[in-house]
């Protein structure tokens, strides 16, 4: 399997709306991207690193299927919407 | 579950010995610490964070077993050997 993690600092705390979209866009993008596993968007419960404040974390069946993902246009709509409001990001991929 | 990541970044690429240190360590707090169901010294595949080369990826039942974890032996000898390679460091923990 193959792990893909974005950690995301938000400038400021995120609005109702612009976490519905994350956390739906979370669903859609699961539910049709081939071999996308799992897709969560979730808060970063650590005190330690408070310049990310959330993360997706998804988990694909191979590379193969994380990199259809990067090219899909759900996902190029959350890129976006992410890329408006974040102020540090870090990405995490991994093979287990 | 409790998920518990550390991203970290060395400042020069990792001695066979340091790397062996890592991986042994991850096994022996892994068969060591109750609740601890997993956990993984993984290389960062993605190219679009290169301060972050390496990742502890780490599950555990619940959050206590996190805390308990963070104040045994054998981690502590692991974060002082991380600490005095390091150059970068981010935390990531959730609920899932």
């Amino acid at each position: 399997m193959f792990h893909h993690l974005v950690l995301v600092g938000f400038a400021r705390p995120l609005s109702a709306a612009d976490r519905g979209f994350m956390v739906g866009q979370c669903e859609r993008l699961r539910r049709d991207i081939p071999g996308l596993l799992e897709m969560q968007f979730v808060d970063n419960a650590s005190p330690r690193s408070p310049e990310f404040t959330h993360a997706f974390v998804t988990t694909f069946v191979d590379e193969a299927s994380h990199d259809r993902y990067q090219e899909a246009p759900g996902h190029e709509r959350l890129r976006r919407k992410v890329s408006t409001l974040k102020q540090h990001l870090a990405v995490l991929d991994y093979h287990a």
